[in-house]
């Protein structure tokens, strides 16, 4: 592995095909400099490329990052901001090989994520088939009920302010679906019940999902509790927790991890998803919207 | 090969290496708009990303890009964009794989190309020995002249402007070189003589350069006669072309389309770079500065 300093960096991939995907970020739309540290972002910007990755059943191997920043920004930003694209590389054994630093009014991070598919197909969103059953790993509806918390002007509770700030995809869990036979795979970033319909659409089928497989985390029920918010419309429309989510066929045993929320069923037309046998209208999230 | 439209994209890769690089371009700092139109800009963006790969000795084979448009930008405006990107990558025969779309107040393009090493070595910066020659593949000057000419008010020679807007980097030249042997190499994004240095530099050497070796273009003469500069200033310090220069041992056969300009020479400090035997000052492009 040849890292930065050179034209370009040089990343192994044994397995002679490269995942590859790219996101920006912007200041003030996807995270906002008063409510997350500089450390803060950059863990957000290498955890949603990384994700994707994982999400198509491979090992993240590599980040690039470009930094486009305003004249004004402190040397420390910068530094801390670094250390959090390192350490979130860190917990999957990824780099970070290369980047670029330019100027502008406006500061912006273009993350690239690469990974390694380790010999197997890729996970898409298109093979869904009617019998699969639906499972979700990680944590849903954390990032947006941080996010309503301060944007009503509470720093706490810190757990779940933390979870607007620092998504925790759960990595290994795109590579354990993929081994496991997982018919398709998506990484929820604009909302369960929105990237499920990514799914749907792409695999022509109708997916119904069932509210009582959720369980909900006493910390998300306290918060909807204070705030007048069923914390369930966070876990089904809530985006930016970076979960996995994922369909497998009936017969297969679904790994460690993964919680089993609902089915996938035959459709004519657009596929679309039912929340216990009704149309769910999801809309995305919408960041600071 | 899996383009667009999943959470990312597959690219083969038949080495088991895979060269990468990532740049961004600012609205009003790497290119105007009442300058440039959208499918030049289209060009640039792709090409000085595909110019790092080929600096590698590697083949383009995918470019990824993100696009943070304010939310005035015509839709024509992105769709001619995308028609640049597009034919850049197609002259290499890379793909636009994957690519992100956000909002934002400033516009920004970020592009991180993806290449193929075909079992050779990376030809970094740090190769280069005393003894070696210095050559160029490519155009120098031409960016750096049209952007004088533009700076001035003026729209032609079409040619010169043109060679602002829209770098012509020598893609075959980079697999060649390493073909050949190439002890080093770097694309000239900052200036020949300021990227000889980051060469002498990484190398430990010095690079001596002659002016007598390089031929002046009519049409750059013409311009520096119009404007009253020595055109040999923009040959020397002007960016953006995207040329390559490479040294190759002295015995080794330089390939076609590469032109000897200089020596590598032993040093005991800090690599630097003599034109004609004495110190030169670069200083580096500065882009619209």
């Amino acid at each position: 592995m040849l890292g930065p300093g050179d034209d370009a960096a040089v990343v192994t991939v044994p397995d002679g095909r490269v995942v590859a995907t790219t996101d920006l970020l912007v200041d003030g739309r996807h995270f906002r400099r008063d409510w997350s540290t500089p450390y803060d972002v950059g863990r957000k910007a290498a955890a949603q490329n990384l994700a994707d990755v994982a999400a198509m059943g491979a090992v993240p191997t590599a980040l690039l990052v470009g930094l486009a920043a305003p004249p004004d920004l402190p040397a420390f930003w910068a530094e801390r901001f670094a250390d959090g694209l390192r350490d979130e590389c860190d917990l999957v054994g990824a780099g970070v090989v290369g980047g670029d630093v330019v100027r502008s009014d406006v500061l912006l991070i273009a993350a690239t994520a690469l990974g390694d598919l380790e010999g197997r197909p890729p996970v898409t969103r298109a093979g869904a088939r009617a019998g699969d059953v639906v499972a979700f790993a990680g944590r849903l509806g954390w990032a947006a009920a941080g996010l309503a918390t301060l944007s009503k002007g509470f720093r706490s509770p810190r757990a779940v302010v933390d979870g607007h700030r620092r998504p925790v995809p759960p990595y290994p869990a795109g590579p354990d679906a993929a081994r496991a036979g997982a018919t398709s795979m998506v990484d929820v970033s604009d909302g369960l019940v929105a990237d499920l319909g990514h799914v749907a659409t792409a695999s022509g089928v109708r997916i119904e999902i069932r509210r009582a497989a959720f369980e909900i985390p006493d910390a998300l029920a306290q918060v909807g509790s204070a705030l007048g918010v069923d914390p369930l419309n966070w876990i089904l429309n809530g985006g930016e927790d970076h979960a996995l989510v994922a369909t497998f066929a009936s017969s297969a045993a679904v790994p460690v991890g993964w919680h089993i929320i609902g089915t996938v069923v035959a459709a004519d037309g657009d596929g679309d998803v039912l929340v216990d046998e009704e149309p769910y209208s999801a809309g995305g999230f919408d960041h600071f919207a």
